[in-house]
């Protein structure tokens, strides 16, 4: 056992004994998201959301490929670079990442995390290369406004009414390239993680998300602060994936009567890229996209310009299907936690 | 870098430097299972495949929480003891997964390869143990042959007719409790793994998916060979998935082409698990369950007995969802291969 890789008995963390650099990383986002307050930050805009492709569900693989293509690029890497890759998405079947990321050649493991998604590869990918078992990995999460509204809801042409709490999503994919060594141009490094737990508090609404993620995300933030032995002031930022407004008031709330108090330091992806006064996105924005192109275009500037030196990042997931909320499942959340710290 | 974890650049396969221990494992099947060659080896047998569940999600979601349960019993251990849970399972969202696991509390990492799933979360849960990031972790999976042909195919009720080359899913979940530690009761230990590639013939038959899935078979076994330097006699078995007899004869053609004969020792968990003559399932078994539930009763019961001392055990996934088939697009194939060798 590798003491300093582990925290106390009972604990869900990993303090890493070796870091891990994010040595690069690339956004792509459709039109909505290019429109947005971030839209000036991504990498790539799409003119339209079909990105040249004939199904939603292509379009959303060519995000994911353009991503990786993208990040290995700003990294210096070639696929052959890559040892594995840790994909996923929101499709049934992961079908996004499958055709997406086929043609580049690198082993694959698939991640399936709902919207936490990008923490979750983030974490497994951090855990191969500081265990030894790779020296550059990449991973790469997409979610697609179309395939979504398909995968989850109703079709679009049926022009449903969304309710206030309602979020919108994001259709864009975030890829990042994690290495053993500190190459130039590296933005910021992965030193330890928060796995989540399954957080179900009965909630059945699947269009008010962010009210179902939120308890998930106050237990894995509580639970990294006791892990640590931490307080929130030690982060510069607590940066949850896609609550939306209504999921943000739910956490706050949690994490008070936990003790912690982090609202002067927390920001939510999903209220960041939409500006929901004028864009008609209600709560905010979700979906794995949404904190994988937020993460790699404003929240590691943030970090690699100095402006914030450690940062907890907290991707939030509602694990539900059609058929497990036709069927009246509740709608259970999760939210898995990673630290980023600056190279300075 | 810790040189002992790699094998050379650009290959796709650990060898760890610290061995995982297979320290429990458990396996529940449904009733045709139970009534096949290996019924008598499996730990538990449903009565009907409902499980006292009131959707055939439902059941699966109660198989991956039972054979949960059991592993833990039979290694000794609470849910609290292990650190981490890698899970997946075949439905949209992996909702069984969801379900099932939720009420253990146990940090998730949720998994997608398909029907290659048990391998991959073999080989996270490895890497997390053997990184020193986990003392014990469990590993479970699941497939049901009603949850599955309604995700897949066609309605029960529809009644349609099957081909020859396909394969009857199989309702069953293995769980498994690796650990860094050899404890009482221990099977087998994990000492390296080959993560797969996604491998695409083109094939678009979703009723012929041992076909769809041998080449990525061979691809992963003949990279297995060439990264460590070995050949197929040093193996007593080598074990895939869930090709059938269709697929298996395209794996041993496959890697002839590529100079390497398994043929005297290759066995195929979906050839085994049904009686094809008796029991109408066709080409064989398949799904996430398939290959764990023989992975645990009957592939463990041999190594731990010393009658096979170390085994390649090479699940394979079929990378298709029912919008990707509708869509008119390939069912590409994966499979990620773990090397487990006896304790005596």
């Amino acid at each position: 056992m590798s003491e300093d890789n582990l925290c106390t008995a009972g604990s869900q963390s990993v303090k890493l004994k070796k870091e891990v650099y994010i040595n690069g990383s690339a956004s792509i986002v459709g039109k909505k998201e290019g429109e947005g307050p971030l839209g000036l930050l991504f990498d790539m805009v799409g003119e339209d959301d079909m990105f040249g492709c004939k199904t939603w569900e292509e379009a959303e693989s060519s995000l994911q490929k353009d991503a990786v293509y993208m990040a290995l690029g700003k990294a210096g890497k070639k696929p052959e670079d890559m040892r594995y890759i840790f994909a996923g998405d929101l499709l049934g079947q992961s079908i996004a990442t499958s055709f997406g990321i086929m043609n580049y050649n690198i082993p694959l493991l698939g991640v399936y995390g709902a919207c936490s998604t990008c923490g979750e590869s983030l974490t497994l990918g951090a855990m191969a290369v500081s265990g030894g078992f790779a020296d550059n990995v990449i991973c790469v999460t997409s979610s697609h406004f179309a395939s979504a509204e398909k995968e989850f809801r109703f079709p679009l042409g049926y022009g449903n009414q969304r309710p206030l709490s309602a979020t919108w999503t994001v259709t864009g994919s975030g890829a990042f390239v994690l290495g053993s060594r500190q190459e130039t141009g590296a933005k910021a490094k992965i030193t330890a993680m928060t796995v989540g737990k399954i957080v179900d508090f009965g909630l059945k609404d699947s269009l008010n998300m962010g009210a179902c993620m939120a308890p998930a995300a106050a237990s894995t933030i509580a639970a990294h602060f006791i892990d640590f032995n931490s307080q929130p002031e030690e982060y510069d930022k607590i940066i949850t994936g896609d609550l939306g407004s209504v999921g943000q008031r739910v956490l706050l709330d949690f994490l008070r009567d936990k003790g912690y108090d982090i609202s002067d330091r927390h920001m939510d992806c999903g209220m960041e890229i939409y500006d929901a006064d004028t864009q008609d996105t209600h709560a905010g924005g979700s979906g794995c996209g949404c904190s994988a192109v937020t993460l790699s275009a404003y929240i590691l500037k943030q970090i690699a310009e100095g402006n914030w030196k450690k940062v907890l990042f907290v991707p939030t997931g509602a694990l539900l299907s059609k058929t497990s909320f036709n069927e009246g499942q509740t709608v259970p959340g999760i939210a898995h936690g990673v630290v980023l710290e600056s190279l300075g």
